[in-house]
């Protein structure tokens, strides 16, 4: 049997890198990274991390403190001077939780270590359509890296970013989920550092909204959820 | 009198970044960035960037600490375990200093400060002829780097990168300096943490034969001072 090629998965603990690791975990040995960037929910974060990691028994991990995010703020999710806007489903506006370049910063690392572990594919859980409005969140972006892999690594290195929910929605990708059996138990989404998530946030709107149009109940405890 | 526009310079403590700024300096309000990413010679990198800042009397300064490329290694200047290489001025090979994809940590921390600050270019001291052959040092990469960056932030953002000696020889570069008048005496080249530069790596090597090339004696001690 032909050994698997590597790849490194970036597990936020969230739903979204959850299902791009089970869609692409059979054909992959995988590693897996995980990067706090003072956010506020970072601890908590990792704990998701940790759980998944342990779940799909993934012994090679890294989790890195992206230092240059934290001082560097303007944005709700690492400045706590911003406060974490309510759900405002209507807006096409970037919302306040946008971190500045962030995906480009966790796709530094991502490639930085391929390039010494020898892994051949990033998988990254970004999503386009039904996310909010993140300009790193387009394939287009990634196109764009593959490109800066190409011409900023060595000549023999050969690196490749895989999406593989960019294009879904929300709901599909909680279906895909659901087919794949992932434990949505141990994720989480929330922006707030609470002890349970808080319900109200974007992203607990978002997957709220999700998981009742695919038609399972959210297992994780919400503060106050709403009625979607 | 029209305001000028705001710069970040990527200023890590040697001669290429600090000419670069020099070349820059009068045509922004410059913000001065310095990355700490474990590299033997961080310590005495800062304080050469903190001198820079100071004679420049930058006021904005941001001093990151990259934990990621510590972690990841795979570098004579990062990883320990791998010895620093004597000098080989006819080698083409990627040198054993190269730090994956390095560069890319340092351009994403610059994109997203000048994000939040509103400074719309940034200068970084590349050189791609006569530098060590790493390929993060090409135009092209700037190129690609500046393509991310329109397809990776707001839409409103309009940020480029300069790279103002990038086609200059060593050799130039020192000339460029002596005419800009740049306190050569401040930086700091060498691969090594030593209180002296080591005088046989491969940065030393490069200052001391361009210096040499210049006609002006090199201000800064050296542990070993070859005849170039």
């Amino acid at each position: 049997m032909e050994a698997k090629t590597k790849a490194i998965a970036l597990i936020s603990g969230g739903v979204d890198s959850l299902v791009s690791l089970a869609v692409a975990y059979s054909h992959y040995t995988v590693s897996a990274l995980h990067v706090r960037y003072g956010q506020r929910a970072q601890d908590r974060e990792q704990q998701s991390f940790t759980a998944i990691a342990d779940h799909y028994e993934i012994e090679n991990r890294l989790i890195c403190d992206l230092d240059a995010l934290r001082h560097i703020g303007g944005s709700s999710l690492t400045d706590t001077a911003i406060p974490v806007s309510e759900a405002q489903p209507a807006s096409s506006d970037i919302p306040t939780s946008y971190v500045p370049f962030r995906n480009t910063h966790f796709l530094s690392i991502a490639v930085s270590w391929a390039e010494v572990i020898g892994a051949s594919t990033i998988i990254i859980g970004a999503v386009a359509e039904d996310s909010s409005g993140y300009p790193d969140c387009r394939r287009e972006f990634y196109d764009a890296f593959d490109k800066l892999i190409e011409v900023g690594t060595k000549p023999e290195t050969k690196i490749r970013i895989i999406t593989p929910v960019i294009h879904l929605s929300k709901k599909d990708i909680i279906l895909e989920g659901i087919r794949l059996n992932v434990p949505f138990e141990l994720t989480w989404s929330c922006y707030r550092n609470t002890s349970k998530a808080c319900g109200t946030c974007d992203s607990c709107m978002l997957r709220l909204r999700a998981l009742q149009q695919a038609g399972i109940r959210d297992p994780i405890d919400y503060e106050k959820r709403p009625a979607y």
